[in-house]
């Protein structure tokens, strides 16, 4: 028989990897409800048009559908696979026409009607409008639970992986994105994380450029060039602009965005006289004027807060503040958090003018950069902290009577189970990097004593069970 | 627009509801790990043959198969409806040929080739056999994960819910079995829950009754029969006992079973005198004298141990002991948490001989049952403690510095994020259930102190922030 596997971008986690997952979690869930955030939980299949085109047809395509279950897979009717794809070759995304995709998509729809979370927002956005009689707002929100989508599997991306969301929604104050950079801060700080830099931009700035230009409808186009700038480079980011119909003109009247360094004040001096003429443009640079002032004066831990133009995740949903959070230099490892304002969050469900803001951030990416870094404390992964070799049955009574008291007092105490060999017993306690041992014989018991064995050093005293206790403390 | 809803048979957790099962969970992790069991986390979805077959017809029915994803849904081949199904009316099992059936399962196996975990077992035992090297055994792992089941919706019974399992593989030892029972009672005690009754059985008793009646091919028939005399009586068992072929003479035999009280010695006892003649059955009962006496000598909190032979759950696969736990009397819930011995967990993936035994803990049953006795500590649903009135932008930064020294310190504190009519203000704390409110105007900002609002008494009182630190914690 061949060993059994998993699905194509999911992943096992052996007991180590869940200790050093849950202890990101743990750190950043304090600071979501030190942050005055509240926990809710979504089911994880929602019904499908509570999905299907909210995440734009890329999205509709990564959605993992769910079979109606058992021998209800068809509906009373009966149904007919469409003609059009009979017996058709069908695997890529290029060999479908499109009446050939809406004939595939009626008669997936009728298989299926639920659908595995795609994201945390969307389901949020559900809860909210589903339960609005409930709630009290300004309602600040966290989530922690995977998402699935049926992206092609490469390093670093999978199909099930967790989200971490902290969101407010029904409030349009400024002070949201303060406190959730300050959020940030505090979680990265805690885990020891020196030097990520909290990105931060404004929608209304990017609009206000593109308008200053007079390329109000090429906001798109010209902002995803300039993104590229890290990448290809001032002359590379002109090149795409003029071929995407932006004009030499325009292009030079953005010259300063191609060199923008300095301080964030510097920055945002620039941009205000870039953006003097324009009423949205200047609204946004008083926004991020105001986020920033107030984090400077509040202070921050051990990351850093930069303003970046050229951040443009998310256009087709954020409205205000765009977050993006850059792991520390020395790791390659890219973004590790981002988030934003949406003035419409609930629009999609029927309920108008409710504005939220919210953070995410990227478990896995922390996880490799606290790995690589060598942040996660050794503690995180200790197990077990004491095992009682078994000598037999009236030994393990014994012994079992003691474990309880320590397990009691919160010690990770543990029985051998079996009579086995004492070398076999010792071998299981160095595998499981278990510190201490003891042994238990007929003159421990007489005793009422344990002998202590320090598996490190290879030291062993008598010890009654409270200096025991003091000892593998 | 309609209100969005959730598909059938899955739930929204809120706020107060996450807190609850967050506050259960971490009973049951804490004693999990203090007793040496290490967390695993597997995949939300397995490949389908790694489910298939191991719940038998009515569990694969019941598991949620996951569509093929994107445009990828027909395979290189293409596909075909089966002729047999083509517009058929199919709604319940009963109206499904054999032959229709067949047809419909390999028709699904092509559109589908994934399915959600119906349960923590298999993928356990996928997960020893995949990942046996790099095990240390005996293996001791806990996996609190939800599980998908496509069951009739009803009171009580949900499509997902949380499977909270401790299991430990490669060690016969009846140690386990123990320390199993002491866990049980370990987190029932923390919880406060009192008079829990874990209910132990051994499926060898069993065989062994059938086996001194002469009816060693009617033990399913027979324990089936036996389970219902708490509904039925003691007519109502035999008559079905006769119907099912049982001899009058065989049903004779058993009569000690139907007014099976006392001590568990004195059940110990005639058990030993109704198996004499069955090698099994006396195994059996020296197995259950082993751990009852065990349990007995270490002690219990707060539950009850309790031998039932009338416990005839997972007869299909359990092999040694048998576990059910029955909330207190007072509350009609039925059971809380089951488990027993397997001697072949992972025999479906290859790996033979791998004894295992393990316990679960019913999640949303013993939510109910702390919920009907009242047994959540207040505490557990607090939240925020302290909510800063938002006077205006110069008083709102004042208060976030003084905010931010408080979350450091451990207290979960707020500003309202608006500059709203203090009314608006207070009734957000009041339907937040916070239980302080902090002022700060022109006059503590030139003293540097915050005016402190007790919510519940009214009571106000102006002190620095170390006295408002102290006053609210």
């Amino acid at each position: 028989m061949a060993k059994p596997g998993i699905p194509k971008g999911t992943r096992d986690f052996s007991p180590s990897e869940v200790a050093k997952r849950q202890y990101i979690i743990g750190a950043i869930k304090h600071h979501f409800e030190s942050f005055g955030f509240q926990p809710i939980e979504t089911p994880s299949f929602e019904n499908s048009e509570t999905l299907m085109g909210k995440y734009g047809e890329e999205g509709d395509r990564l959605i993992f559908k769910i079979l109606n279950s058992g021998n209800f897979f068809f509906d009373k009717k009966g149904i007919e696979l469409p003609q059009s794809l009979d017996g058709l070759l069908v695997n890529s995304a290029e060999t479908i026409s499109t009446e050939q995709l809406v004939d595939l998509n009626r008669f997936t729809s009728k298989i299926s009607e639920k659908a595995l979370r795609y994201d945390l927002t969307v389901p949020f956005a559900r809860y909210v409008v589903q339960h609005q009689n409930d709630i009290e707002f300004p309602f600040k929100r966290y989530q922690i639970q995977p998402v699935w989508r049926a992206d092609r599997p490469q390093k670093g991306r999978y199909r099930e992986f967790f989200q971490c969301d902290a969101d407010v929604v029904g409030s349009t104050s400024l002070w949201q994105e303060v406190e959730l950079v300050q959020l940030y801060d505090a979680v990265f700080t805690t885990l020891g994380l020196n030097g990520a830099t909290i990105k931060i931009n404004n929608r209304k700035v990017l609009s206000g450029i593109a308008e200053v230009i007079g390329a109000k409808d090429k906001l798109i186009d010209f902002t995803v060039a300039l993104d590229k700038l890290d990448k290809i480079g001032e002359d590379g980011v002109k090149k795409e602009m003029l071929e995407k119909g932006l004009t030499a003109d325009a292009i030079d009247k953005v010259q300063p965005l191609f060199n923008f360094t300095g301080s964030i004040d510097e920055k945002l001096h620039k941009l205000s006289e870039l953006l003097a003429t324009s009423a949205e443009g200047t609204k946004g640079v008083e926004e991020l004027r105001f986020i920033c002032d107030n984090v400077a004066e509040l202070g921050l831990g051990k990351s850093i807060l930069d303003l970046d133009v050229t951040l443009a995740r998310g256009l087709n949903y954020y409205t205000g503040a765009i977050f993006e959070v850059s792991a520390p230099k020395e790791v390659a490892l890219g973004s590790i958090g981002g988030g934003g304002r949406y003035d419409d969050l609930t629009g999609i469900f029927g309920l108008k003018n409710m504005s939220g803001v919210g953070i995410s951030f990227g478990l896995d990416r922390i996880y490799l950069v606290l790995e690589e870094l060598g942040l996660f404390p050794e503690t995180v992964t200790e197990s077990t902290k004491v095992l009682f070799i078994n000598f037999g049955e009236k030994e393990a009574l014994y012994a079992l009577k003691a474990i309880k008291q320590l397990r009691e007092k919160g010690v990770k105490a543990e029985l051998y189970p079996d009579n086995a060999k004492i070398g076999k017993q010792f071998t299981h306690a160095d595998k499981r990097a278990i510190p201490f041992a003891v042994l238990t014989g007929d003159s421990e018991i007489s005793t009422t004593t344990f002998t202590l064995k320090n598996l490190a050093t290879g030291e062993q005293e008598n010890v009654t069970l409270d200096v025991l206790l003091e000892k593998i403390r």
